[in-house]
């Protein structure tokens, strides 16, 4: 693909964050939307090759916790979408397939916009008696629709790349136990991996998965402020089982219902935190397992030294192969552009690493070193690469860690009166904890009201699985009641 | 899951094997075909996890020649379905989304019959120069639609699993070279790893991919002696490149069309052909690498031999840990079924290698091993165990290969006149190796008189890429004219 990113990124991120993500995901080759159609975009190989890696981690992470694999189709009947009552909220956003051909279909159906409605028919199906379960299933490397009227590359689409998972047990207990095993998943794979913070929050009451007991979910902070939703998991109690009608029959060899979690990490709102957490002024900044290339090559010739030259690509060569055998994604890239033509494309592709080859560094039995964080140079003995690639690779990972967390810290403040709060939005924005009334339905009319009051604010929740606790006689923040709960409070995507 | 295969397959594959391929696909758990849409059906665990082995074999193979992965969206213009013209014959097959929510759509998109249509169109954005191409992408896991009549699980589907590369070059040198290693891909994945033997197809002039100037394919025979086309790669030339403008500037400064290629392994096509041509009157037979679970390891116990049970027990999940160590997938099946019932459950499934814990092993210190493929006990010394497992992994690769090979060669056959062309293929099917007289567009009155002498027998194509040719002044088997090709004729599905 053509380099048309020769110009890079041209406003500052922390100036105009929106126009420098909608850049960034554009030249740095994450997707096409072009494609012609609101809300559907193409996953550019860079891009993809990222949610791979995503898609792979997860996909290894709850295989471990005995999940299996499992392909359900794109189709939902229009009958299995209405049976939860609340879950049937999602009609008004559902896609329809509606004729064939130059025929209209005898019965439409619809494009799915999450699994359960098509999934829980078919496990009322498979189960039947308590000795079958738990049973733990997911797909991975799909897609669902919604059809939204606002969207943005990997923070809302009409189509976006899903993962989700769907447990049964006998127990309440043990389902209560899997919400924390999806919250390992997401510490495994978004914090350790991605080295994207986030806090774990129990969602209040109205802000809960149509359909569910009780939704969890671990947000992080996006550069803007605002909270992005990275997964979320929910208790489904037996309420689509009862919908569904999922029935085993237990040890007193009478009929259950059974209790069932599902979980959705969010491939592409994991994505969007990768992008705007740790990009900066020159593009993209990946973390060194998630990068597609983790090092790249490039000689540094001049034409004339001929000789030189020959010398470079000799061993910029050997270099690729040496690093490859070691295990590195690497690229030697000695393609006709220049070498700043080349450090800017790979910067602003968030390439981990680069090594630079020239005249000099060929007569040391030297290369120059740069990490895609510091972008100082650093002249490395030929001799010592390997170990010094691993010791960068770690200082990098440390460095996107550290400047992540010390945003998500700065970022996270306190407020004890309205006034206080809406100053504190107004100003920095980000999460405010704040003193609140209920987590229940009664606590929804403040919710209504704090989002009038601040344009948009909402309570995301309170910690989980360690819920910290308002001072006693504290006032919730908006009304004259006492507060029961300590809530984080942030305006969101 | 509920082992509900006690009963095992009821019918002999040699006597009904339409009857025997239905059973399988469902109690070995491959698809549940209760779905409730005609051609929607649900990839169960232990089927998707042999599928998600043959798309990583995909992947891996396709990355090795450079291919880089993306994403396309599942929707396609309606303009862009028609803009190549033979291509645009896919229209009556395609379904087409016309509403979201309760609303009629503006616009009406299909659901990708194939990936052409949706992705050239963006191709023509990403190239500019000769120096950016060769290209290559492709897109793993997705699925496509087609609103077929008649349908069967991994054969024919409404939604079928799908994978597809799309390359473009600037010569058609470098083309035709792709296509060759296309075959090696097959040659690697379906033949070497899934054991399928195949011959490797160019087809006739009136049966080629629509739009492209010649389709290869590897086809095989099923047991019910119809072809199975596994796969096919097809030399677009530039007649999608014209129709959907995709020029590059040559190094002669002027616009030139790319060449393309398109290669589509056949995910269900090859599941078909696993399923149909290794297994038996027990069921499903697996290849060593392609099973979920390779070994299975079933304790013999007794009520009133606690004690032995106790060491067996103890031993078996010790003999677990111990090969899972040793890189092997493997199962200690300690559940309530008795030993019997266990077996029947594993052999249905096609496990390739089971074994035996009982009280004479253990006091042995020997297990029993029993191949899928030979169903006879060998005592194996424990201290042996994980030498034997190697050695006879590989003697059940052999036996799964020898006798599907024995089976393709049988059923190859010649004939010179017509009427031992159609007495073959009655008493035989198979295919027919005959004299022909023309790939053209003029041999295809041949073809359709041929279809109707034999109830639906079709020309499958010339071998590639080492043609055989007919004999001097041999004529064609349906006309008068002069054998210019020696076609292999094949029932299909």
């Amino acid at each position: 693909m053509p380099k048309d990113d020769t110009k890079g990124i041209t406003v500052k991120k922390d100036q105009n964050f929106s126009e420098w993500y909608t850049q960034v995901v554009q030249k740095a080759d994450l997707a096409d939307i072009r494609f012609g159609i609101q809300g559907f975009i193409v996953h550019k190989p860079w891009g993809f090759m990222i949610i791979k890696k995503i898609y792979d981690y997860l996909e290894k992470e709850v295989e471990l916790q005995g999940h299996l694999p499992y392909l359900f189709p794109i189709a939902v009947k229009e009958a299995d979408l209405k049976k939860e009552k609340e879950h049937a909220e999602f009609s008004p956003e559902v896609f329809w397939v509606e004729s064939a051909g130059s025929k209209k279909m005898e019965e439409r159906f619809a494009l799915r916009p999450t699994g359960e409605a098509q999934i829980y028919p078919i496990y009322s199906l498979w189960f039947r008696s308590h000795n079958e379960l738990p049973f733990k299933g997911y797909q991975s490397r799909i897609n669902v629709y919604r059809n939204e009227m606002v969207t943005r590359p990997f923070l809302r689409g009409r189509e976006f790349c899903f993962f989700e998972t769907h447990d049964v047990f006998n127990t309440h207990e043990e389902a209560l136990a899997q919400i924390k095993d999806d919250l390992k998943t997401c510490e495994t794979v978004i914090q350790n991996k991605l080295k994207i913070p986030f806090f774990y929050f129990k969602r209040p009451e109205w802000d809960k998965f149509k359909g569910a007991d009780a939704t969890y979910t671990p947000d992080t902070l996006m550069p803007d402020g605002k909270r992005n939703q990275l997964a979320s998991t929910h208790d489904l109690g037996t309420n689509f089982a009862k919908a569904y009608d999922i029935q085993v029959l237990g040890k007193d060899e009478k009929k259950h219902h059974v209790y069932q979690t599902c979980f959705g990490p969010g491939i592409w709102r994991s994505m969007a935190a990768l992008i705007g957490i740790h990009g900066d002024d020159q593009g993209l900044v990946l973390p060194f397992d998630v990068s597609p290339i983790q090092i790249v090559i490039v000689p540094v010739t001049f034409a004339d030294k001929p000789q030189a030259t020959e010398k470079i690509v000799k061993l910029g060569q050997q270099l690729e192969t040496q690093l490859q055998k070691a295990g590195y994604r690497v690229k030697f890239d000695n393609g006709p552009d220049s070498p700043g033509t080349k450090y800017n494309h790979w910067e602003l592709h968030g390439t981990p690493l680069r090594l630079e080859l020239g005249p000099k560094e060929v007569e040391q039995n030297a290369c120059s070193l740069v990490r895609r964080t510091e972008r100082k140079r650093i002249s490395v003995a030929l001799a010592d690469v390997e170990k010094e690639i691993k010791k960068h690779a770690e200082t990098l990972d440390k460095d996107i860690e550290k400047k992540a967390e010390t945003y998500f810290k700065d970022n996270t403040r306190s407020a004890d009166t309205l006034t206080d709060l809406k100053k504190t939005l107004q100003q920095h924005r980000g999460f405010v904890k704040a003193p609140y009334c209920s987590m229940q339905k009664d606590g929804e009319s403040c919710s209504d009201k704090l989002q009038k009051e601040t344009e948009g604010a909402v309570v995301c929740g309170t910690l989980y699985p360690k819920e910290e606790k308002a001072k006693a006689g504290q006032k919730c923040i908006l009304c004259d009641k006492t507060a029961q709960h300590l809530v984080y409070i942030a305006k969101t995507y």
